[in-house]
């Protein structure tokens, strides 16, 4: 037994009379104190926001909860269409895609970021680490994270609004900074439109709220959790997943069959 | 194509210069003008909700965010510890286990209080009601959904405070009333400590609000979404998934290969 | 330490030299010995099948591997192009929607099966029993499981087979004459054609095998997790996922954005 | 309508009077017809396997289906635990962990092994070729996939017992050979014990077969589906998940209460 690494947490424990998350009395001091934003702060960094962390915060995981019928939110209504008895289970479906595809730029965005400052020579300048940072992925061939967008042109409206929240709170810093010279550095670079789109301004923002690239992923996680539910709820008063299937077979049938014919 | 039902959803679209949900412009009406909490409900509802409303619906959404080391949460972080790179499915798992047993009471108390006030002849009293519930569930042999609670007692402090909170914002109606009208005919009738535990208090604050029954179990899903990328968060710091494996597999393997031998 | 209850398993371990699985060893006595039926028979039941019973379960496994553009397999498809570096997530999104919906007869026809002939008087007929069974359904307004297709009418020709193959291998019992019985009777009862489905054949071949009603979903769990594999390579070649988000998208944007302008 | 990507799959479709996988009836050519390893390998490459191919691929899913108390088992037994009515909804969670950590040699060995041998010279030696890319991966700092083991030394018997079966049925080719000569090259590089695993011998065998790697991790899937739904099975009848929960969180509340003292 003295081999044993204690299992512990932080986070969250209970007894008969008390129940208490991150040291606070979840009755007595959080439920009816905080708001659900300020909470899930706390919960994630083990303090609570101050008031312009707590309205910055808000933006940016507001912004990831609703992006319309994604591939997401399809898999979560053909899901429930199968398991109604399961809400949960549609959630996770939904939530399982959320990988490099989709989430992964913000979390590319926050890592390049952290990186890019953390080696920053000591009178370096920001447009200095931006050239640097656009000369290395573009040497190694690899994608610029966090910006560019197929529709949203010449700007990602969410970016700019999110980066003006961010200024407003004054909690625009070195990331937010670093990220649209970025952004510059590589249109200039490749003569292509590739403004800060919405992961990169969060991605940037994650950064100057001090929270882990590795956790960032969750953000887009958390948030869109949210956001399946309404789906769900909206499939349950008006169902489409039946309908996407029904069109989907009636479509590879008719392939399958008359090539096989 | 005349007889396709139509995709649609209203929820949220965007085009080339415009990104809204439920009929707002996100970057220009929500971003800033509503807190996280505020925006679930809207996201959930289509209506934004009252300052009374949104008290109450975030003290209930905090409520669900973090049990310490549930088994939700515990099979959260085995799975991060194969699949590091796949925060999302770590999240997913977790949350496949919101079922019946845990999130289910929550929803079969909203369900139960909707039936009862529904089923409700003229002039009965919430008193009449809530025997005639207990009654019935008895007499079934079915568990009264959001009573009784094997830590917690005499009282879940949870439950206290979130009908005080109800209260406080004039949204403890008949439904809180009923539900606590149930709590006290389960125990008269029975003679056990029955009293209205957080999932009976969630439930029957969800039908105050209007929310249907069917989605109840999705608000312990998109609270716990919050709780669980929180564990995964401690987990990279200080892991535990690999100690419990260790400890599992080698009891088994002591009393199997034992067995065996 | 004393009221601790053991952590064990008898379905696998391994010490330095031995890998065991169920009290054989792997490298010895199961690979080269077992094809991947038997084993799957041998892992879920603790014993080898008869080589009448092998025959019999693989044909039912088989029998739930593929069913086209199923919800399950876009579900799939979609988690997977927004996550291709997870195709487990992607399994795991599609299985996730294998409920009560299309999973959920089998397991109903077994549950119903075996609770009617556990239910059985001494002398009394299967005739007798179907037909107590079907009144009983009927009466509770429950639809009888197993039985009635939309699309194969006047027989669902895999059913007919599954029940040739049991015969073939004198494994079609009282459990399989039952399931046949029940058809007769709610035909006879509801003047409609509801022939025992696959569903149904595969649910009372469960009973004639001794698997618990309670794991027949997992018969399709387990043989849908190969024909998932099989739809991501496909989609790997030739992607159908970001075409139905496409279309889904377009189609709802037109809709609603005409309705907002 | 003319830009439309059709929506088709080779896979499977079926009509009023037709089941068709694969170009093949699945009533009339299929069950009855094919063991379950032979249609697993049929449904994934779109033709029968040999009697050669039939044993190898059978003994490598064989491998992967168990593996004790893993934490994918216990994963998806803690998710039975709070939703018994969704059995595949804990399954989903076990199979959400098969990523890089546990699955991701398998996929990592074929897809070195696939470059290794497309991009030999003319005259190239697989001795070369192993020295070759062995020397990339310690130069990049990479762990070689599908060598070593922390327990099975000096040999893992899976590993052996793989090759054995693939030489048997005249399945060892260049793959194989070469998978054995970088395990040999790297333990003369490193001064290690580091022979083939199951992983590699997996790896290497599904490169003989003609499997993509990025369906390696696939064969781990479909296979621990199998080995979860016994898990399952087993925690119905003996239990183990709301153990392994109350011991992990009386240890977490008694080292967080006695700091929070």
């Amino acid at each position: 037994v003295s081999e044993r690494k204690p299992i512990r947490t932080e986070l969250g424990w209970s007894s008969a009379d008390r129940i208490v998350v991150r040291g606070k009395s979840l009755p007595d001091e959080i439920l009816g104190h905080m708001n659900l934003g300020e909470f899930a702060f706390f919960e994630l960094k083990g303090r609570s926001p101050t008031p312009q962390e707590s309205v910055v915060f808000d933006a940016i995981v507001i912004t990831l909860v609703e992006h319309g019928l994604t591939p997401s939110a399809l898999a979560a209504r053909l899901t429930y269409a199968g398991a109604p008895e399961s809400l949960q289970a549609a959630v996770s479906a939904g939530l399982g895609g959320l990988g490099t595809v989709f989430a992964g730029s913000m979390e590319g965005a926050s890592h390049m970021l952290y990186e890019a400052v953390e080696g920053r020579h000591a009178d370096e300048s920001l447009e200095g680490i931006a050239s640097a940072t656009v000369a290395r992925f573009f040497a190694e061939g690899r994608i610029v994270p966090g910006i560019g967008h197929p529709i949203h042109k010449p700007v990602d409206p969410r970016a700019v609004r999110l980066f003006e929240i961010a200024e407003e709170q004054s909690l625009a810093g070195d990331y937010v900074r670093l990220m649209q010279l970025i952004s510059k550095e590589a249109e200039a670079v490749s003569g292509k439109v590739l403004p800060v789109n919405a992961t990169g301004a969060i991605g940037a923002i994650l950064c100057e709220l001090g929270f882990p690239w590795r956790i960032a992923r969750g953000f887009a996680v958390m948030a869109r959790a949210i956001g399946l539910v309404a789906h769900i709820a909206e499939e349950i008063e008006n169902p489409i997943a039946l309908e996407l299937w029904r069109r989907a077979e009636l479509e590879a049938t008719e392939l399958s069959s008359t090539v096989g014919a």
